[in-house]
């Protein structure tokens, strides 16, 4: 089970040999790591980045894949970021959860982000679970795991890491930087970060700062997991329990608010499961009731309790106006990349507005944005799921973008 | 501390004398209950009630109080059903949290309720932990208490039990029956169940039965509380334990969904709770996740966490429409009540379209009816609070019908 990743040892004084160098984990840690973490590839940054919490890491580990192949120019590349709970699997089969990877819909051959044309860069964010540098890791000065000792990281910080696999490549300049949700916060704050990294941008379903709905939100998930008995502060690892059940809740509580009302209403309504009657108990009756058990019991299968702290964290610390001292448009001033904006209709978590207040921030400096609104009864996971129109729409601006010589 | 009351036995056996006797707690149980149990007005219903689950009760007690008098013709009465976690403490101070009633606002002297004109009566609802019958009662078979043996009850099962008060006060017909979120519901139940025994019908911010998204958000509650250590399968009372980490948690979610997204936004925003700056921790640095924190913490002082399982039980169960075979109509069609509908702008939970539902309902089968949409960026909580327009509405409705001599 893979929420038994949270026990693998990373050894980090290992790869102090060269910085920036690539490791294939398969070779070289398989005999102290599961089996299932064959063929993560991960980046040792030796190289000092200071979090802004304050503090300073140095030789940590991103893990990360690629798609597709980079050109001679090397101008074909695209770095995507992943949400909440994405990893650097993207597409094609997910060689730790053995199912598809989050954007299987978006990302392949032929497909919106083609893989025969781009080449395709995705890592797990630090703070994550999927071998980037995180709350599961051990701290070199107490020999435990980190749990909640692990530094509080921001979308800054994630960015500020994952850019250091440019250099890896020996890319310059990419082509384009995409992601949606947190995914979206990335891309944000990557082109105010790295204003002649890239060429064109697409944050999709995303805000430059968490509402207060957001926030609480997220907490209820982080009181969840910290409700459960077996969470033990954070220490679970230690204490050789693992907070399945409030983190299950956690999911359950963000799930919803991926779904719209009226997807939700549609999909399961008032269906009950696998009876003819309500049975006058506690079981789950309803549909809706049995999906949502079966969304939280999947996932404490995948991921970390205390990466979810995290990363939650830092979607709720995401405040790029306030970066800017309250002017949203300073954080791109010094770019030339092409936007493209994308919303959903039904997506009550970063509703249209929250991305048209990014699109209204670019056209105050000038900056070259598009936009659309797409419909659709999806919700947020409109972004993941095959939502044909935004499909579309991402393949078109990226194609023609890419086509364009003076880019 | 109010929790506690789980604890408390009724001795239903002592008051098997006559049915409908009207037992005022103070003196006879203060022996045997908390001194802050004071002042429960509690009606013990002989009568047997048969559940919509099959199993049938009788000897339980309905607790209650009153406001105002009731006049010689007995026709200025109105009862009042609360919510989720409400209780018969509609105004005043409630004798056992030592605040505020939980609809002071709208009921008192001059008030849009008057109690200088009406005489108000509200019950706990069965299922309940103010004194009706409820899962923290004892089990007469095991002398335990019920936890997860108690049967689960709906919206249909309360009313049927809360009519028997009629009855003891000597009241054919009720001026109205009025009630928000949860007490709309009983408000159509008992106006379909009772067609004849209320002159005017008011529900406000309500549905006539639970949408996906709204079983979803109450799932997610149930799950919280079961997935707390202490709450033992529903037997904490025996185990001496109280699983308020995961009835907080419960009412942490549920506390999301009774305000705006806007209205958060407006009230919290992104400040930050007694500091300058952001803290790189865990604790609360957002004021949203203060607030929730804290309304957490105060509601399990005085809630019992499976009287929270099983009025959500019946809120997700509760579908006029289903008992009709599709035909919201049939549900009045033998009522001349006069109906008033109110719905609020900013409610997602029963968000204004339900609310018309019923009135396209009522008008379908031409039935007295009028409807009003208050603006207001308080969300589902506006008809708890301060919303003038509402109270207005309400109580011009109340006074008005009152005032027509041939209603």
């Amino acid at each position: 089970m893979y929420k038994n990743i949270a026990l693998i040892y990373l050894n980090c004084e290992r790869f102090k040999k060269t910085a920036k160098k690539v490791f294939f984990l398969s070779i070289q840690l398989s005999a102290i790591i599961m089996n299932n973490r064959e063929n993560i590839k991960t980046l040792l940054i030796e190289k000092p980045l200071k979090l802004d919490c304050g503090k300073t890491i140095n030789n940590y580990p991103i893990a990360y894949e690629t798609y597709g192949k980079l050109n001679s120019n090397k101008d074909n590349a695209i770095l995507i970021f992943h949400a909440l709970t994405g990893d650097q699997f993207v597409t094609g089969i997910n060689p730790i959860t053995k199912k598809d990877g989050w954007w299987s819909y978006a990302v392949g051959p032929n497909k919106a982000i083609d893989t025969n044309k781009y080449f395709i860069i995705c890592a797990n964010v630090l703070g994550g679970c999927m071998g980037s540098f995180g709350p599961s890791h051990q701290n070199p000065e107490t020999k435990k795991m980190f749990g909640t000792d692990f530094p509080v990281i921001t979308i800054n910080d994630m960015v500020n890491a994952q850019v250091n696999l440019l250099e890896l490549f020996e890319i310059k300049k990419l082509f384009s930087v995409v992601g949606g949700s947190m995914g979206g916060m990335q891309v944000l704050q990557f082109v105010s970060n790295f204003p002649d990294k890239t060429k064109t941008a697409i944050p999709i379903a995303c805000t430059s700062s968490h509402s207060a709905q957001n926030i609480a939100f997220n907490e209820l998930g982080r009181q969840a997991i910290a409700a459960d008995h077996n969470w033990v502060n954070g220490k679970y690892m230690s204490n050789n329990t693992v907070p399945d059940k409030g983190l299950a809740v956690a999911r359950m509580a963000a799930h919803i608010t991926y779904l719209s009302k009226k997807g939700l209403q549609e999909k399961f309504g008032r269906k009950l499961q696998e009876r003819d009657d309500l049975k006058f108990g506690f079981d789950a009756d309803f549909q809706i009731e049995s999906y949502l058990r079966y969304q939280g019991s999947i996932f404490v299968d995948r991921f970390d309790a205390n990466s979810y702290l995290y990363i939650t964290r830092a979607m709720d610390y995401f405040d790029l106006v306030k970066q800017f001292n309250g002017n949203l448009s300073k954080a791109f001033i010094n770019t030339k990349a092409k936007f493209f904006i994308i919303s959903f209709t039904s997506d009550w978590l970063y509703p249209t507005q929250e991305n048209k207040d990014i699109v209204i921030a670019l056209n105050a400096i000038g900056a070259n944005v598009g936009f659309v609104e797409i419909e659709s009864d999806k919700g947020h996971d409109s972004f993941l799921l095959d939502v044909p129109d935004f499909l579309k729409a991402l393949k078109s601006f990226l194609d023609k973008s890419y086509s364009e010589k003076n880019l």
